[in-house]
């Protein structure tokens, strides 16, 4: 019998997981909500046996053998360390934590067999592993530049009065920490995912759309091993982009460039390849493979790719383009 | 009778400069170029009736109103300060000198009364023209984001061997500043021209062709008023783009957004337009349009928009980037 999957939140997000866990052979057995009308939903729709408003209650009872956290960024760490504390792996969505500083507290009590992973399902996309295999295979040379661009028009009122991405995800209207660390984080870990670590050099955001608590656009200057400069930039109320977000990436290398344009990825050079992934649904696929790796790892051992220690990397990013940000130099001090 | 123009230089974009002046209702009469055989040619194919191997014995020749330089950098500043002194207005092709300690001193020596103009013809290209209107009519709104991308694959051996850019300008294959002095310098010109002063935060670098003398990557992160983040990349030698140079232009802001792809202009918002520029040669019509604007300003008085206090704003920020470039560092110390 394949994995028993335990499953916290019945929100936008908790069809994708339900549908990646089914693709990797498991089994979301049962599901908790505060909300227990949209738990029911969920449940009736997906068939999921087993309905809970109360966290607790759904781990007291027993009968699953995987916890996945899909729950607002609030209640990550505790639900984490609960389901942990039981003896459960477990995955969680991104963000780990609110903050940087949760985040590392949280690392401090994880134990050092605790089976734990970030969904961060991004860098799992499929046109992100095909440039990662283009760089492995050489096809780019030495990199010396790197641009992420993601651009949504997900936060501008659409022709209903309604922000999209607000209607999907309502918590979006009252984040404080809004383009950074929910959506850009995702560009920000799949850098690190193609190009290395990364240093933050220079940060600023914009407050752009007064009706909303958080930062609607910025824009990083980071730099990779030996100075390699890398420009990430996020926008969430740009005319003339999709309601989605959209990723514009460019990989400029000594033998190739690689570029991708929403849907779109190129490998320019001696050997160019074009790959359209259009008309594709990239957040399930993402999600099914980021859940597929956690399966495989979970079965055969091994660190996961998105584990504590590579996910408080990404977030040490986003924690350092809000301070600098803020500091109104938008350069290190 | 229209202007009488002294043209020194008989390489590459004399032609353009030919072309401008006629546009313009002024006359190129005379022409001087170290390399005899090359002005003797120009001259021939445009009906120029003086040909001079010097330049002094040009100017000494009289008979001229204007002087035009579009010799080497290295002599820019003496065959301007030689212009100006015998009363000539004078225009010079950018950059004014090869570094900007030469440039201020040059400024230290033109008088109150001089007629003196930078030939930047960059930002006079009707693209740009086109995106400044759009700016200024309101249709953008508060910028809070601009990128300027200039892709090119000059400098990159073509199937017989040869960078198309050296063969144009072969100086290019032994000029030790060279993205950022020589191509670059027309886009933080025209990101100057669209945004307003820009400050420089951080930069780098990257001699990534071991056979030019140098750097033919580099990638600069601006800041304009208010903080607002800028990013300016270039590259020579980026495969699968142009072998001239191209721009990749976005401005992003609160009503809306412009994009330049290289010959498609779009403005994007609730009243999109979209201009194709494809099949224009649009180094000949901003040539022109400098030039027209030269001649018109000459006749009615008023400042240069590419003066000599505008371009070394222009200079500084080249300086800048060389400066934060070398210290390894890519941020301010």
């Amino acid at each position: 019998m394949g994995l028993r999957i335990g499953l916290s939140g019945a929100g936008y997000i908790a069809p994708v997981h339900i549908a990646g866990w089914r693709a990797a052979g498991a089994e979301v057995v049962a599901i908790s909500d505060p909300d227990l009308a949209r738990a029911h939903f969920t449940a009736d729709h997906h068939g999921i046996g087993k309905v809970y408003d109360d966290f607790a209650a759904m781990l007291d009872a027993g009968g699953i053998d995987v916890l996945d956290v899909a729950a607002p960024r609030q209640v990550h760490v505790a639900q984490s360390l609960d389901g942990l504390g039981r003896g459960l792996p477990v995955i969680c969505q991104k963000p780990l934590a609110p903050s940087l500083a949760e985040a590392e507290a949280f690392a401090r009590q994880v134990g050092e067999t605790d089976r734990f992973m970030v969904h961060e399902n991004w860098r799992f996309r499929p046109p992100y592993r095909q440039m990662r295999r283009w760089i492995d295979d050489g096809l780019v040379g030495d990199i010396r530049h790197a641009s992420v661009v993601m651009r949504s028009a997900a936060m501008l009122p659409a022709a209903d009065g309604i922000r999209p991405a607000a209607g999907r995800q309502p918590f979006m209207l009252t984040e404080p920490r809004l383009v950074i660390a929910e959506v850009m984080i995702h560009n920000i870990d799949a850098a690190r995912y193609l190009l290395g670590d990364l240093a933050l050099v220079a940060a600023r955001a914009t407050h752009a759309d007064p009706e909303l608590a958080g930062e609607t656009s910025a824009a990083l200057y980071l730099e990779a091993e030996g100075g390699m400069p890398v420009f990430l930039s996020g926008d969430m109320t740009a005319h003339g982009t999709p309601s989605g977000a959209s990723d514009w990436v460019e990989i400029l290398g000594s033998k190739g460039r690689i570029t991708l344009e929403n849907m779109r990825l190129r490998l320019h050079g001696p050997d160019p390849q074009e790959l359209d992934y259009d008309g594709r649904d990239l957040l399930a696929e993402g999600a099914a493979a980021t859940i597929a790796h956690f399966v495989e790892r979970l079965r055969e051992g091994g660190p996961f790719e998105t584990g504590l220690d590579d996910n408080l990397r990404t977030l040490r990013l986003v924690d350092a383009a809000y301070d600098l940000a803020d500091t109104g130099t938008g350069g290190r001090a």
